[in-house]
């Protein structure tokens, strides 16, 4: 049997169907299976994607078949339609459009009115009686075919299109604004010129007959899958080249023909909300393209998206046709079990239904839609759990600007400057320019927003006290962005923008002066900078979950969204837990799904109330006496951070990394700084100087941190230890159930966590004789450096879990400073060297096969190891879909990604199921 | 068959041999094989290391069988000695001593004169005639036997051994100064008091039954190997703990009953020069101990070695045992085909031999003791090369100070502190504080030592103007250590003794001041430093090799180390390339054998002359064009390094580095030196200001260097092919043949070798269109970041050549930057965690394992690959054995370390053979 290259639909009745979409492209694989539903489409026929594969593969030649299959089902259409191709009395006319598997909007070209020539445009002016109306649609024929099948383009970028400066040549000899107020002899004697423009310029004659108008549109709609254009397109969107599109050839319908005519387009639902109402815009007489066009204003379908009272929708102007196409609408929801976007024509009365295709929304919308549809019964719980992209729940808890109040601002022309969308949400605060202020004047009741150029472990109790944080450096894995997020902060960085002026307390942006107390909005879902105070809207389910201010059975969103992290959980197999510091951020892990902590970073406690100066003191201390003096003033604090952490999370494992950061990072930096230092040390300017001087480092991400300070400095280890033990045996004395897991950092070598593991074993030995109490304890290891990962059998010999450090890790295996990389990583990006950031998606390809290594080698040393990732991209979708596939135990995130966790291990584990 | 437990040995036959040296220990096989040899042997018998073992085993038991074979072979002795053991008349005494396999000097127990008693003691003294020697050797004995056997200890570590102490008092009371002078009646007095002392402190009897005084003598040495000091060298030195130590039961002989007895020990060859001559030393009438304790001076063996007319050679005093010594000598020199160490007693005439052993011998020795056997036919080429270590062969190239000369330095306390040893040798000259005055008064002939807190790029051309180079910090592959090698200075680093005072131009170490132009002398093998001029050897091989200033033919040393190397390279597989960035240092390492070039640094040609200056411009402007025109100054330059290189190399592989540091290190750091260069670049110093700060980075080693400038400012790049390919074509044009590889450094993505290749590729195509020369070259990439490795697949598909960067890779596989790893460097070995500076010696369990999988990778995906190394650890031996077994094509080190590297390329291909 020849293969079939052509697939007929029409009469209720097509040969192809959604499933083929790969043959027939979306847009014919969607006309044939609204055919098939016995909804109204123009008929026609699809060429399929095949034919484009040979047409390339062939030296742009064609099937032998392929002729004797067109001309057979053009004979068909021609039965149908009761017209005849060229005919001169009742002529037909198709359009010649493209349609690839993957939608390519714009990218690919377009035929319509096909069939029109010099004799067939009059029958069309007798058949319509409106000879302006066959003219209009012969001069765009004529300029669309010269245009796309004869390749009649501006001759540089700068060039206007050469039909329309003749148009518009026309318009301003006529003295009129548009084209339909030419008359309809000023139509056809374009036409005219436009034929001699054709000829003039390509050297051929504009042909009138319409197969050889076919076949060159049909070649044409072929030859532009590689356009340089469509290249670009789907080497950006990794569509494979070989894919080809097909060609639709249909019969056309013209809504302009009338006041019983007209075109529109709508959504099943509303794309902006979710909500299930129809929603969409139409134009009485008129073609698709003047609703795109914008220079007649769109009514809308019907009465409830009604604004106000000089509009008239399709549900009152047009009664019965709205009723059928609302039909269609819930048909078609329902039959795709998407919302759907679809464009219709109403020719002289009748509907006609050109394209259904996948809508595409907003986050908020995608979350709604795919909850409904698991309550109306069309979607599973699995399904709906893919319909909605994890880094969308995050939209849903965020303050947000006051959509309307934010167009006013632009009005306004208060608009700053853009840096990177690190902390969605939208906050407005009076600016600050330094940590201390801010926290002074949030105590006196202020909203500040915290500006600094960038930010550091002393910031954070500035960061806590601020509505904001903006940064004129750093990148999303700055540490303003990665503490801000852990916060749940609104957070914008890297803002270049900024010149800011710290002894001066302002800033510019331009020839703009933004000074100490001056109020700044910052929208960080989009990055944006706002002078003055933009009015937000605070989140319905922070509301519920986080303040409690709303009850639960009075927000349906919260409803909605615990509906289906619910479903989340009962497919993922992945753990989610939290990255989290104190007892506040543990109970927001906590309320949002968190399982466990998997990193408490220890030195943020160091920088709460006066800890600072035993911390320094400790520093400062030349001898190991001084420091073990100094650590015994941190003990109990610390012992009471982590009895907090314990009450908070009974039963569930909290992690606790041992101090990590250089010290130097305790210090600081600036004269005056260190003169009040020495004066409250009792030491002179000059040794607390030469001190700092003596911690310097070239490299300090590659240098004395880490597990490097306990080895040298193993009295911090202990203390910590100490504070770990004693905290939960207190906590278990008060009968609570405490699992405390001590982690190693930055450890490379199976020795450094020996040493470390026997420091704390000593102490806690100790510390449970002392008070009379067992607590199972773990100690284990971040895996954050490759000599980690690549000697990972041996430490799992010692380690009782691992936990993949995997912002340190990318460090080390692209050899990258994430705090340098500002100054080549858009280079890379653009010259695309990297498809993403690695600090934001985790390297699969790289970082990835060493984790792979790592987890083969610490299992095979220790089956029932206990493995985990508490980096940046424990929250990251792509990144914890590849952890699941790994066969980790848990992710652990910022207590404001783990329902973006929870979602992602949810699909993480769908997707396996379905590839099985 | 019961296990043989005992192996004994007398009259010209022994059951055990040299090879049996696992089961009998060192000392006992060795006697063993004397004795098969005819060598005369007190003879005695082996306990094995098998009971040693059994003892551990079974709680300090022994095998049945033990005793029965105890009994037998001392019946056996007694027989032979015509002696027993015990006896009133004619006793038998022994000596019992431990012997493990692998040698513990000084760490277990031995004990002596075993057999004496109260009776027997008058037996000696009448067999003797000697009353004064019998007692003299009873009170040794039990004294012995108190310490070894009974545990009578010091009671502190500070108590003197209470024995001695009970000596001392007698001493003392008699007023006399050595114990020889004491009478015989005080010995035996003596006797009673050591008695005394053991029944009061240990509550037991001294034993007078020899068997009783045997069993705990072979229990004592059995204990003692788990004695602390014993279990603390096992570990040290890698011995396994289940070796154990075998027990040997010797007849004793006296070199001390009058003029007609002595002792000595010898080598078979000179230990220190490794000339074929027999050297040693004996004293007349004396036991072992007297002529390690240094009371009386002893006296040379023979008249070669004697110095003056005061001394008498053996050779002259007992001319016969003499003769009958040497025969000895030779024999077991060419039975071990190794140079011994010998130990030997004449009692009353007659000659025995108490051990034999290979002996420890200086780095020249060991060379020239191979050579020369392999000459003598005593050893194989490949057994020869096994010998010498090749780090040993590095000892023959530098300079050194007469040892004389430094000896007096010692005593006149010119000796001011010790560093890293960086680079061997020994200098003197003047200090001088920074690389501008090194150059300067080296031009006007002064000879100089650089001293630096550390050094950088700038530092170069000073460096190369000084004698030697001196650092106050960083570690063995510091920048002073790596360059100082590179060119062969001598070089201390990491001397932390020194305060160094730039703007005073001095420094102090303690209490002494060192000014600008005052003398320093640098011992590089050793790391010391010392006040003044201490004189110089040259090294003979330099001068033929180097300097061209000694013939060929007159210097044997340059003939043996020739010899030596070209067997080496008759053996090797692995090629031996060298880093070298100037035609000189190509020439040196030509010299020394090198086939091509895998390394170099063009940087470093950045700062000859006056082009630092067309590198600032290049740095400092902030568009294409600016940085265009100042990198077309630095071609012509560049070409003329290239064309210098190809000239050299010719027909050899000649791999250059596109530029890698960060560009902040090549401006200047200080206010000074930013004014000059603002105004000869006629900008504001606070433009050049401004762009240094903008270059800063927070981690430089992970920052924007390597192929992230070429990606950046793709200018660079096409700059230095450019060069490459102009000069590549003018030297072929000259008929000569070249083979550039242009290497691309810090690949961790094949999307960055890709960008880099293409601008490389485009512009030598260009190249050779316009000089109508058509070049081989190849471009390839260092594999220096973890991603490199692990991608390794993908990154073969587009380079054509690998070269391990290990320096850079170690830094990153450990996330360690090397410049500050001294703050915890030597924490880390002291706590055993690592053990060894993984900078110095590739770590082979972690980036060894990475590179491995490059190797895979890389190959798997390109068969042909050529793999090199050109990280520091080409040069170092274990790390070149690694390469060896990686299958590597070739390693490249400094042109000094040439010959090291081919030397262990042989061994490791000689020990693969063997392995098979």
């Amino acid at each position: 049997m020849a293969t079939k290259y052509v697939y007929f639909f029409g009469e209720g009745k097509a040969d192809g169907r959604a499933e083929l979409k790969n043959l027939l492209g979306g847009k014919g694989a969607n006309i044939a299976e609204m055919t098939n539903l016995g909804i109204p489409v123009p008929p026609g026929f699809t060429i399929t994607t095949e034919v484009c594969t040979y047409y390339y593969e062939k030296n742009c030649s064609y099937p032998a078949e392929l002729k004797a299959q067109v001309d057979e089902a053009m004979a068909r259409l021609e039965q149908i339609m009761g017209r005849r191709f060229g005919d001169k009395e009742t002529p037909l006319l198709v359009s010649v459009r493209s349609g690839a598997a993957s939608s390519m909007p714009g990218m690919m070209d377009t035929v319509l009115n096909l069939g029109l020539n010099d004799e067939t445009v009059e029958a069309v002016a007798r058949q319509t009686g409106d000879e302006r109306f066959a003219y209009d649609c012969y001069r765009r024929f004529v300029a669309m075919y010269g245009d796309v099948v004869l390749g009649l383009k501006p001759e540089s970028k700068d060039d206007v299109d050469p039909f329309d400066a003749i148009l518009e040549e026309m318009r301003k000899h006529r003295g009129v604004e548009f084209d339909n107020q030419l008359p309809a002899s000023d139509l056809k004697d374009l036409v005219e010129r436009y034929k001699l423009l054709i000829r003039g310029r390509k050297g051929v004659v504009f042909p009138q007959d319409p197969h050889e108008q076919l076949w060159g549109a049909i070649s044409a709609v072929f030859g532009s899958w590689n356009n340089p254009r469509a290249v670009a397109y789907r080497e950006l969107n990794n569509i494979p080249a070989d894919m080809g599109t097909a060609v639709n050839v249909q019969t056309m319908v013209f809504g302009n023909m009338g006041n019983d005519c007209g075109t529109g387009v709508a959504f099943t639902r509303n794309p902006a909300t979710g909500e299930n109402v129809f929603y969409g815009e139409y134009l009485i007489n008129a073609q698709g393209e003047d609703v795109v066009a914008g220079t007649r204003t769109p009514q809308p379908i019907n009465q409830i998206q009604k604004t106000d009272d000089t509009v008239v929708s399709l549900e009152e102007s047009m009664p019965e046709i709205y009723e059928q196409l609302d039909k269609i609408r819930l048909t078609l929801d329902r039959h795709y079990r998407d919302m759907q976007d679809i464009e219709f024509t109403i020719e002289r009365g009748k509907l006609w239904m050109l394209q259904t295709r996948a809508g595409k929304r907003t986050g908020f919308a995608s979350f709604k839609i795919a909850v409904d549809m698991v309550r109306q019964g069309i979607l599973t719980k699995e399904e709906a759990l893919m319909r909605v992209q994890p880094e969308q729940l995050n939209q849903l808890l965020r303050p947000t600007f006051d959509p309307k109040a934010k167009e006013d601002a632009e009005k306004n022309r208060t608009f700053l400057a853009k840096g990177l969308n690190a902390g969605p949400g939208a906050a407005t605060g009076r600016a600050v320019f330094n940590a201390p202020d801010a926290e002074e004047w949030a105590k006196r009741g202020d909203r500040v927003i915290l500006v600094r150029i960038e930010t550091s472990p002393e910031d954070i109790r500035g960061m806590h006290a601020s509505q904001g944080i903006l940064t004129a450096r750093g990148g999303m894995t700055s540490h303003a962005a990665l503490v801000g997020r852990q916060m749940g902060k609104v957070c914008v960085v890297g803002c270049n923008a900024l010149e800011i002026d710290y002894p001066k307390r302002q800033m510019l942006v331009g020839d703009r002066v933004i000074r100490e107390g001056d109020w700044l909005s910052l929208d960080g879902t989009t990055g944006e900078v706002f002078m003055g105070q933009i009015p937000t809207r605070p989140s319905e389910i922070l509301r519920v979950l986080i303040e409690k201010s709303l009850p639960p059975d009075q927000s349906e969103v919260y409803q909605d969204y615990v509906s289906l992290l619910s479903w989340a959980d009962e497919f993922r197999r992945l753990g989610v837990w939290t990255n989290a510091d104190q007892p506040n951020q543990a109970e927001e892990a906590l309320a949002f799904g968190a399982e466990g902590i998997g990193l408490t970073r220890t030195e943020h406690m160091f920088f709460e109330g006066n800890r600072i100066n035993a911390v320094r003191e400790m520093i400062l201390s030349d001898k190991r006496e001084g420091r073990e003096k100094a650590l015994a003033k941190l003990l109990p604090m610390q012992r009471e951070d982590f009895k907090g952490l314990f009450r908070v999370m009974q039963q569930r494992p909290v992690t606790i990394r041992t101090l990590d950061p250089p010290l130097h990072e305790f210090l600081p930096q600036d004269e005056k700084d260190i003169k009040k230092l020495a004066e409250e040390m009792g030491v002179s300017y000059e040794r607390v100087a030469s001190k700092i001087e003596s911690l310097h480092e070239l490299n300090p991400m590659l240098g004395h941190r880490g597990c490097r300070l306990g080895i040298v400095f193993p009295e911090i280890t202990a203390m910590q230890a100490r504070a770990i033990l004693e905290a939960a045996c207190e906590v278990k004395k008060e009968g609570l159930s405490v699992h405390p897991e001590v982690m190693i950092p930055l450890v490379g070598h199976v020795g450094e966590l020996k040493n470390q593991k026997q420091v704390v074993d000593t102490i806690a030995k100790e510390v449970m004789k002392d008070y009379g109490v067992t607590v199972e304890y773990r100690v284990g290891t971040m895996i954050e450096v490759p000599r980690g990962a690549l000697t990972a059998d041996r430490i799992a010999e010692v380690a009782e879990f691992f936990s993949f450090g995997t912002n340190d890790l990318t460090q080390t295996v692209y050899g990258i400073s994430r705090d340098d990389a500002g100054k080549f990583l858009f280079d890379y990006i653009d010259a695309k060297i990297w498809e993403h950031d690695p600090f934001e998606r985790l390297d699969q390809l790289g970082v990835g096969s060493l984790m792979e290594i790592a987890v083969q080698k610490g299992r095979g040393a220790r089956p029932d190891l206990k493995i985990g990732i508490c980096g940046e991209h424990g929250g990251e979708p792509t990144s914890v879909e590849f952890c699941h596939r790994l066969g980790l135990d848990y992710v652990s995130c910022s207590p404001y990604r783990v329902p973006v966790a929870r979602l992602a291990a949810a699909q993480a584990a769908i997707r396996e199921k379905k590839s099985r």
